[in-house]
Parts: structure tokens; sequence; C-alpha cells
């Protein structure tokens, strides 16, 4: 089985890590009605001042059955978090689990597809 | 004629404020390209640590011509900068602008879309 573990800064505000676990709801669901289910576990994790920890999500990912896990960091920009501090983390964890695939995809920001949403907000 | 201001914290990290602009870039291309051009004008601005501030971006959307101004926070979560400080400056400067129209579009975490992205992220 393949899980999604969606990776946020994690913030002081209460409601701003709310806002990562409602849009990893919508995330879930929507792949959960997909014909072909691309993942079998949807969850996120936090790089700091948040729980759970990318180490903790990793692991419960692994928990639920996971052999591929898919790390997807939710930032708009390619800064020292993205290019730096979640790999460290990342490698660190998949040395202690040489059974399980694991990958990061692409950061938020490098979605082609954010200009055509963001000129759907300006509308 | 219309105004797209996309509103970015800003970073110390060059990069980071060159992906904004990148971004910006793209989003022009986009919208001149389209059969009916929903603004003649598209910048970006930085609420702090880069330039141009969101005061000078307004400035030069209405020099530019803008009778009506769209400011689009780049951001992902509704906290402090998106719900007081960036209203605050905008209203600030619209006070001065009586005759151009001005809008806050809903902030880029709240688009139903951003779900979609990921998926095809993470795929």
């Amino acid at each position: 089985m393949r899980a999604l573990l969606i990776v946020a800064h994690g913030s002081r505000r209460a409601e701003s890590n709310e806002e990562v676990k409602s849009l990893t709801d919508q995330l879930r669901i929507r792949i959960e009605a997909l014909p072909q289910a691309d993942f079998g576990f949807v969850d996120c994790a936090f790089l700091e001042l948040a729980e759970p920890s990318i180490e903790d999500g990793m692991h419960d990912c692994v928990g639920k059955g996971a052999r591929e896990v898919v790390i997807l960091p939710y930032f708009l920009s390619a800064g020292r978090h993205v290019a730096q501090d979640i790999p460290a983390i990342v490698e660190q964890v998949a040395a202690t689990l040489p059974a399980v695939k694991i990958r990061i995809a692409p950061y938020l920001g490098s979605s082609a597809g954010l200009s055509n949403l963001m000129l759907e907000l300006a509308k």
C-alpha cells in the first residue's frame, strides 16, 4: 500500500495547523473517490511547532501498512526547509525503514497549476 | 483598466522572492493569452523583507492606468498577515486613492483547487 504524507511547516497558531488538516481531509476524500485509489492512506505532519512530527507521520504511514510513502512538502518556496531540513529528516527516518520505498514529491510552489488557481481566485 | 497585484510575504532569501516574480510572469503570460484579458496589468509586491512594498505596488498599478486593483494574497494560511496586516496596509493606501476600486481576493490557501494540484504533484 502507498501512503501520502503532506508535510507543512507548522504554526504557533492552531487555526493554521487546522487548515492543513482540513486540506488533508479534502485530499483524502478526493483520493478515496477515485476509481483507482492512488494512495491507501493520506495524512499530514509538521516540520516544527505542531504535531505529528515528520518522523511520527512516517512511522504512522508504515504502521498503517504502507510499503511506499510519498512526502509532499506544503511550501510555496524552495527555501532551506524544502531543500535541506525536510530531506534530512526524511533520509534519517528512511534509513530505519529499509523495506519501505520513500520518495519526496515536488513542493507545492513548484506546481505549474498555481497560476491557473490564482487566476480563478482573482476573478 | 483592471490590475492584479500578487502579494507575497517576502523573504531574506532572494531566490524565494524570485520565485514569486517568476510565478507572476507566468500569470501575466497566461492572462495576456486569454481571448478576453481580465487584467491589463499584473505585478507582485511584498509585505516585508523584499521590494516593491504593497504601497509601491498599488501606486504602480494606478500609475499604469488601473482604475481597479485586485490584491491576491500569496499565502497558504489565514494568519495575522492575511487577516490583519495586508488589509490594514491596503485600506490605508486605498484611502489615498478614492477614484480607484480596490478589492482583496481570497488568499491562495483558501482555493478549493489546491487538493487537485497536490494530487498531481504526488503522483
